[in-house]
């Protein structure tokens, strides 16, 4: 049997063997991972390759001279609020003449949620898959706010807020995890799964079950000296539902980055937005992404917004779909409609349709009103090329002039699919 | 329009005008309540007519030679446990001659789960209906083990579990309630039902709901002095999902107590089982318990048991789907099949035929998977003596010779409702 995709190009039989040895092999990784949260620290003492005057951003690399709008905008702001410049034009002078570095997320074993603005000072959630041996970032959830850095805006509150996480929320949350020692992220997840989250646009359950995990340590760390400080943390997830995204992000990392490199497999390990394209990173590609256009969007729009508003300022928290959740666990989770928009039915639609993109199931990923299947996990990109079936995603949305907008369903682009089907047949046909 | 049940009789057209218009009264009643827990307390000191030498237990009043099997034994347990009796044999002779008395916990605003002991020490949820003023009581959850007393346990383990929660977890919950004052429950219960729980059997989000909005009062309680005791009850909580199931269940005594008493309401305010029969109570017709046999079980029992284990021993829990919610709102809660069996087809298909048998649909008590549709609520003895259609009760399954042997949905023996339904002719329709 033999692989087409829409050129005609087929892969000769032998290696469409090797693939799909290959794609076993990714998929055990996937779903064999076992990610826990280790830690938190400033991006500058942990994250590989960071540096006092870099920025990281979401999506597949770009050269500074290419972001444009609202991305380029956050990494300028990131600039101000690192105290790397002084003002916008300082900033730009700085980034132009290279004495600020930008650098994409996903390089540094980081995950972007929209811009994904990183600075060194930043604190990052530390996330080991304990199976793999590696390990991934990802920075803290600024608050329920429409404003905020990673979605491209920057006033004095957006700043205060970055310096509470990094004054109050990152030292708490280390010195609690130094109290509870490594903490299995596994089953907070599967346990979040049954009640109502799929992990990307709907955290609730995941939120609330961390808390409970952290309860006795945020207690005993508030009576070893941050008594203040613990009350503030204990307000903030009180009224931060989504704090758990994060912490769900960094797994996905994780857990994508295991599957990756394993040669032959033609399973996604990445997808990723920025301000230009969307891409898609393959186990078998090494660093390639394969890039492609924007997806189609079926969104529910704040008040006195609508789908014009729109603009793609980057986004990877869709690694969490690469992994079996967010728009692969949609069944788990029918609340979210209120607010992304659609219906149950067609929440258990689109999460069906995905078995078929898809190398297997997830074990531990279930889904409660699928009789407990597992989450469809394990995206081939073939398999999309050939059905023309693309990854659903739940995301939030940006507006032009920074601000989340709204949220939704996002049908992702064929393009860059077939491009990384493409290259692969370049890559393993030849 | 006139009302048939089995035997002929009929309601003459003007009075069935009347049941018709205090249902509507009757249903306004149960979906306008607002349960708020107010206080923690003994028994002794707020339920209503409580006295030091008085048990109580659950279901329709029965005098105490005919208790039976294993709620016999609670009662004699739960003198023991008060310190009334030193011995079975001492505690069956005070009970013989009046020394000790027993009493239903119905008629003193307190819902009992299982056997529902309930002794003058013993602490109390204290939940007020802000809309009506009245008032409710449930004891508090005894912890995750087989062995309790309110299945018919008693042991040592037992005994200090509920001496502990007399001592630390009664004494710690009423000083965080007086921090935060009087704790709304709806937003609780109606978050709850967005996160897989249906609050009768499965309260997983409940519990961690309430302790999220308990965080930072149980952190001021601990340094304020109780130190270790906040500790251990977060530590108890962390282990104990189902700790919220005795707050659901005051609500909903709380919220039924609110819709009885309308006169010619036909609409159901109370169900409970006792050692000898199912009864139902109903909003016109006072204090009468109108009785039948036991429901038609479909279980899921613990390793080593079976159906044939079972023992009825009492139970007040289905008062919480008098109100909306269990069966009511099974369609909420996926994973509950986990824990007593079934498929969610069948859970769907069962919360779906109780809109047949109830008034309407609770505004507030959504069910995400139908597309946010409000739960049944309501039941009219009516309604369901025509369709033969009988409530589905979530519930736990106690086992000979005490202690929990399995949960399960339990489909009500159509009698209570037909003898409701002759009592309410005899006493409307002549």
């Amino acid at each position: 049997m033999t692989t087409a995709v829409g050129q005609g190009a087929a892969l000769p039989a032998d290696r469409e063997e090797r693939r799909r040895a290959a794609n076993e092999v990714a998929l055990a990784r996937l779903v064999g991972a076992s990610p826990h949260l280790v830690g938190v620290a400033p991006a500058i003492e942990v994250v590989p390759g960071m540096q006092a005057n870099m920025v990281l951003t979401s999506g597949a690399p770009l050269s500074w001279p290419e972001y444009t709008g609202g991305q380029r905008r956050a990494l300028i702001y990131a600039t101000l609020f690192e105290g790397l410049a002084g003002t916008e034009a300082e900033a730009t002078s700085a980034l132009d003449r290279g004495d600020i570095v930008v650098s994409t997320t996903q390089e540094h074993a980081c995950i972007g949620s929209v811009a994904g603005i990183y600075t060194a000072s930043m604190p990052v959630l530390v996330v080991r898959d304990e199976t793999h041996s590696n390990t991934a970032y990802c920075n803290l959830y600024e608050g329920e706010s429409r404003y905020r850095l990673n979605y491209g805006a920057y006033n004095v509150e957006v700043r205060e807020r970055l310096h509470w996480l990094e004054r109050v929320m990152g030292p708490v949350l280390a010195a609690a995890i130094d109290h509870t020692g490594p903490i299995p992220l596994l089953p907070i997840m599967t346990r979040a799964l049954r009640m109502g989250d799929e992990l990307h646009s709907r955290n609730t359950a995941g939120t609330l079950i961390l808390q409970r995990v952290l309860a006795a340590a945020l207690y005993d760390v508030g009576r070893a000296g941050r008594d203040g400080q613990v009350r503030e943390v204990l307000d903030f997830l009180g009224l931060n539902d989504y704090a758990f995204l994060r912490v769900s992000m960094a797994a996905a990392k994780a857990t994508a980055d295991a599957a990756h490199g394993v040669e032959y497999s033609s399973l996604v390990t990445g997808m990723a937005f920025n301000c230009r394209e969307f891409a898609v990173r393959v186990s078998g590609l090494g660093d390639h992404w394969a890039r492609g256009g924007y997806p189609e969007l079926e969104g529910r729009f704040f008040e006195g917004f609508s789908a014009a508003d729109t603009e793609w300022i980057g986004g990877e928290s869709c690694v969490t779909e690469a992994i079996g959740l967010g728009g692969f666990a949609q069944a788990c989770a029918p609340t979210l409609m209120a607010y992304q928009g659609g219906s149950y039915a067609r929440m258990v639609e689109n999460n069906q349709r995905m078995y078929a993109i898809t190398e297997g199931e997830h074990p531990e990923f279930l889904i409660p009103s699928f009789e407990f299947r597992g989450t469809p996990v394990g995206i081939d990109i073939f398999k999309v090329v050939e059905s023309g079936i693309t990854p659903v995603i739940d995301g939030g949305l940006a507006g032009h002039g920074g601000g989340q907008i709204g949220a939704g369903v996002l049908h992702s682009n064929p393009e860059a699919f077939q491009a990384a089907a493409s290259e692969y047949l370049r890559h393993y046909g030849a």
